[in-house]
């Protein structure tokens, strides 16, 4: 169909991480008004893990942040900026999803819709992985993202938050 | 680069879907070995949800299935083949993902080729939604699907169950 919108790799990468970080944000508001509200301290829930081996709920944002990151960067050939996992308070983890919006925002959507053979390495010794961009996005970058996503917001949701699924969709 | 793979809808949802399915499958055997191991009642896994207004195990999978063959049936320009949700037992719950990818893969790959244009309609009544085939797929089915497959996975690692992110992420 000559009328089809054009399917890339750019639409399928930066406004999909965009659309869940808006998300997350908005999570992250009624969260903070939740634990103002009950007189809770925040660290209930910041701190919180589903399991003592898993990581708790500021890990999860901070890491799902970071697969936005680290996604957009490498498919616009470029290197990840390193961000610092400081963060303490609701304000701290807006500022990094803000900061990750913004960075997301200064890619050139050019070089990223030539990404999808682009040559991309992970980690490093033993953890190195080596991808193209479009299975770098696809099967690795995405899973992950949505993985710590989900993940934060089953945190906040098994701890009473009033949020639903329509809160983790959000708006595209 | 003229050595690029070709980035294209077919690739962002079927063998997507299938890494995930497979993930699920694999964890719900491992799931099913604790339950056998520990002498555990399936159903306090199979029924358990991590808040009580929220669907329990069974249904997160059976709803993650489903975002799948609808995606998969919807962008083929097929109509959805309903599947009744009778599932009682983790054997059940592994024919629902087995059906689910031998249905994707009964799909025409290049009728999903050409779907990015494709009107596609969901629900009914007030909650009719219009889409079309690209921003279903990236912006509504994926972020539906992790999130009921995350959540899956979510509930097992609450319970206990030793199963790690490498085991949501899969092979692909």
């Amino acid at each position: 169909m000559s009328s089809s919108p054009q399917f890339s790799i750019y639409s399928a990468s930066v406004p999909v991480f965009r659309q869940i970080l808006n998300s997350l944000s908005a999570i992250l508001a009624k969260a903070e008004a939740h634990v103002e509200a009950k007189k809770i301290d925040p660290a209930a829930l910041l701190q919180y893990r589903l399991y003592p081996d898993m990581l708790p709920f500021t890990r999860q944002i901070q890491i799902a942040a970071d697969f936005a990151k680290g996604a957009g960067a490498r498919l616009a050939g470029q290197d990840v900026p390193p961000y610092e996992d400081t963060e303490k308070t609701f304000a701290d983890l807006q500022q990094r999803i803000a900061k990750t919006l913004a960075f997301l925002d200064s890619l050139p959507q050019s070089e990223i819709e030539n990404s999808a053979g682009r040559a991309i390495t992970t980690g490093s010794g033993e953890k190195t992985k080596h991808f193209d961009g479009q299975t770098y996005l696809l099967h690795y970058a995405l899973p992950h993202f949505y993985f710590h996503a989900t993940t934060a917001y089953d945190i906040l949701r098994h701890n009473g938050i009033e949020i639903g699924k329509k809160d983790f969709i959000g708006t595209y």
